[in-house]
């Protein structure tokens, strides 16, 4: 079983590249550039998993187009990236159908090396309400894979915490020995996380709710016991 | 009705361009350069046809991370374009998945301009037999979109010549004053057509079937009457 893994910097990823190497014989990171204000920091994270995993080959993509596109707070600087502000229909930092540039970018690259796995760190429940990170998008995404790729092509999205709250993840992260510390998650800051956008409140509750101490700095001072 | 059309440079997407412009009250063109060997003639061609339909917006973006996982005839210098050989199969020039790159990338910016339409001149049956070029393939990838995107995003893939054949394509061009003169098919060249590779026999034979003259130039001598 050869497995292409989408790995962004970021601690979901970190965790499926930590099951798809548990499942697979060989596996492949596929990382993306994106012109994202945080773009240096998770290369950075990026390279540190992929001296972690050793995996069988790595292919780092530009798809700045994503930044000509816009539309996002992540890759345009006239937006702000707001602070996290509850359950409140999709933010603002949603890359217009990045995921699905993701797995495009992967199936080509799948097709060309046989492999018949792409793994996605896609989170559905506990996550930003994106709407590229629903797992029937990605059962409907598999389809066209299938009719528009060879016919003996064969290609299998996995998405196997999709279903996983953040706090979940980050146990199964820490049972499999994942380099937690490596994983990269603030949109805001490139040095230490700001704690306080989308992405960080999400990860700091999360390790309080795991029981855990995040590893990594954040510019304001947390309570790991509330 | 907003449209993004894909204008490659070559007769399909100049044609369905032609149509969209008909359908739509704005269309906007979208031009993929992905490090094929005709680029910078496919380039003029599409700057050709952006002066002629005059659209509201283009978008050219670079992707040529597609020669960098390669795998095709177009993109790899180590692979041969080779000549017609008939219906055997996907042939080498296939580039692995490439038309859901284009797609991916236009649902990308549809959603940020609100555009309801892709266009897409893909042939499926008079063609030269790549598996994304499929009507299923779409009508799934459809699907995949709605699921992927934000709820209020409605987007239709078009595929208007999909089931035509080349030399009907060429008389809808025709009849709607398509300049098909800036339309450039060859696989091989950049200023003269070679008139041998799958692409330029399609397009000859389709001109003959059509009983229209080709307007661009061949490096071989073409009876139009046989």
């Amino acid at each position: 079983m050869k497995g292409i893994v989408l790995v962004s910097g970021g601690m979901d990823s970190l965790v499926v590249a930590a099951i798809a190497q548990k499942e697979c014989d060989e596996i492949y990171f596929l990382h993306l550039n994106y012109g994202q204000k945080t773009e240096v920091r998770e290369l950075r994270a990026f390279q540190q998993m992929r001296g972690f995993f050793q995996p069988k080959d790595v292919l780092v993509v530009d798809v700045s187009y994503l930044k000509q596109i816009g539309g996002s707070s992540l890759t345009d600087r006239k937006l702000e990236i707001k602070d996290f502000a509850g359950d409140d229909g999709v933010p603002n930092s949603y890359v217009p159908f990045r995921n699905a540039h993701l797995v495009t970018i992967a199936t080509s690259w799948a097709e060309v090396i046989c492999a018949n796995r792409i793994y996605i760190g896609a989170v559905e429940e506990d996550s930003s309400g994106y709407p590229d990170c629903r797992e029937n998008f990605y059962k409907a995404l598999e389809k066209a894979i299938d009719l528009g790729t060879k016919d003996e092509t064969k290609i299998e999205i996995c998405t196997p915490i999709i279903h996983k709250r953040k706090a979940e993840i980050i146990q199964i992260g820490d049972k499999f020995g994942a380099p937690l510390h490596f994983s990269w998650s603030c949109y805001r800051d490139n040095e230490i996380a700001c704690g306080t956008c989308d992405s960080c409140v999400l990860r700091i509750s999360a390790f309080k709710e795991a029981g855990l101490i995040d590893p990594i700095k954040y510019a304001i001072e947390i309570d790991w016991k509330n």
